[in-house]
């Protein structure tokens, strides 16, 4: 077990300190405050690995000339239920806030609505997306790829990236439910947790170099994390490569493994966000119909639903214990 | 392990006898020969537990006055994007099949489009459905609920239905992706099979009785199934109640439970069905890209795409061998 020192920081310092050090890096006031913005609340919702762990690697990318500091996406929307984002070779996180508004309301007016993100970074979670569609009364859902690391079931080769999947449902009257899931069984961060502490690894996680089952985490990551659920998983990140590489036309996570430039930040590619309305779709009065679903599925013993811990991290509107030397490191940045 | 008498049929013999079966169960001739077209694709495509075995469920789901043999469907389209499907009681192959080149037609022109079907009683396959869209350039999304048989993860209580979620793709010049999935660890089916061969269950396929985990199907068979994949699974599952019931209207797994009369057949619930037109939403050229993809995919050792063993079954157009017991069964329905 390493020991890590920490220091206090309030959700406005933190929003502070990566709006001031993205500011440095190159980012214009909209790029910087939208950053900052997604960074922040990771940390207050308790999803510290998309916290401010992410700053050196979104600066690496400005640094390396990967990523455009101040690009600003553009936005087609020829067709009223397709909104087309061109991210310009900037960061996920304003194409986002600007965009997401824009297919709440295309969704809103058609019942069901795509936005198709392309050459644009993606750094971050993916249930900021779908909770803002789910909080406008909206099914979303969202998905990207990365760079390789995870085997389809069956092979042993490193073809899709952790993909993740994040869908949200409102819950009428109450927070929303929302997954986000990497289609890994386990995330790359995790098993270099393991390793550092010295765990073994669940079964089914991943195979060694030489394309063996492991649960050595040193031997995995060697060799390559396995899709979560066997076939059916694999089948999962299957579909998560052609949503947000076939339908948009970005990379698929083994084009962005040839193309990026590895310089610690992310990888270029697509990102697809669909957001449907049951008030425009339901035969009935969708809202006590899936408030009741909800009610008596959280009333089996055992169940916690989706996205309740991070809603129950937001209630602490208190200081956040940052690893002191990731401060430093930021502080190295200004 | 059971030894089965098997008798030749020819596909159209299959086609004609649940033509024949169904109408002199109060079918008229479109819903016969919709669901006899559906029962002679499941066969000939070696998806034999949704062929000719389901056909004394649809009778019997007739004969107890719980589905309406000759309902026809009704289409509304008051936005482009959105066809809600009320299935009037009816079976739902004749709703699919005048639905979906409806759908297939608003995706291709608004790039996005979602049928809701409510009221409706769907005892078959779902890659027919998604199939059919990708044969016409389209994304396919599926999926409906069923009755409780499986515990959400964490939970001993059965909640969710085996749900299946349908997902297809185009692979441009060769046939499309499609796979069509439960989202328990097995299907019921299977347990059965197991319990009647004295095989043992895979780890995580079900909890016995007292909440358990076992892998004696005799065990399982008094408890319930698990979700695949752990949580991740469970999460998919409940995507799955969520879109085909809380968007579309209709019955989740639960409610079916409690609303079916159990005679054998299926229960009332909604199907949600998305189509994705790649065409007008991708920023380039996604046939070469995606079949690239797929070439590339498939050029893994170890690899094969699903759907592939439908469509080489297909290839056979010669005669099926069925169960001799069950053509007696069918033939006692005449």
């Amino acid at each position: 077990m390493s020991v890590h020192n920490l220091t206090e920081m309030s959700l406005d310092e933190i929003y502070q300190l990566a709006h001031k050090v993205m500011g440095v890096a190159g980012c214009d006031a909209a790029n910087a405050a939208a950053i900052a913005d997604t960074v922040m609340r990771a940390e207050r919702d308790g999803s510290t690995s998309h916290g401010l762990f992410r700053i050196p690697g979104y600066v690496g990318s400005i640094k390396s000339g990967k990523v455009t500091a101040d690009a600003h996406p553009t936005f087609e929307q020829n067709l009223a239920s397709v909104l087309k984002v061109d991210g310009q070779m900037g960061y996920a996180p304003l194409a986002l806030q600007q965009g997401l508004p824009k297919l709440a309301d295309a969704a809103h007016q058609t019942g069901i609505a795509v936005m198709s993100i392309v050459n644009s970074f993606h750094f971050a979670a993916l249930w900021p997306e779908t909770e803002y569609l789910a909080e406008q009364g909206l099914v979303g859902l969202a998905c990207t790829a990365f760079k390789p690391s995870v085997a389809p079931f069956g092979a042993k080769t490193a073809f899709f990236g952790t993909n993740p999947l994040s869908f949200a449902f409102p819950n009428p009257g109450a927070n929303p439910y929302v997954f986000d899931m990497a289609t890994s069984r386990l995330a790359k961060g995790d098993v270099q947790i393991a390793a550092r502490d010295g765990h073994e690894l669940p079964a089914d996680t991943g195979l060694d170099a030489a394309g063996n089952p492991s649960t050595d985490p040193n031997e995995v990551l060697k060799g390559v994390l396995l899709p979560f659920g066997g076939y059916k998983g694999s089948a999962i990140a299957t579909m998560v490569e052609l949503l947000c590489a076939g339908v948009t036309g970005d990379n698929f996570s083994v084009e962005a493994g040839r193309q990026d430039n590895n310089d610690g930040g992310p990888a270029k590619g697509g990102e697809l966000v669909i957001a449907i309305s049951p008030e425009l779709i339901s035969s009935g009065d969708w809202k006590t119909h899936v408030a009741g679903f909800f009610a008596e599925m959280k009333g089996l013993d055992g169940i916690r639903l989706a996205g309740e811990r991070r809603h129950k991290n937001r209630q602490d509107t208190g200081p956040r214990q940052i690893n002191s030397a990731l401060i430093e490191t930021i502080n190295s940045l200004l």
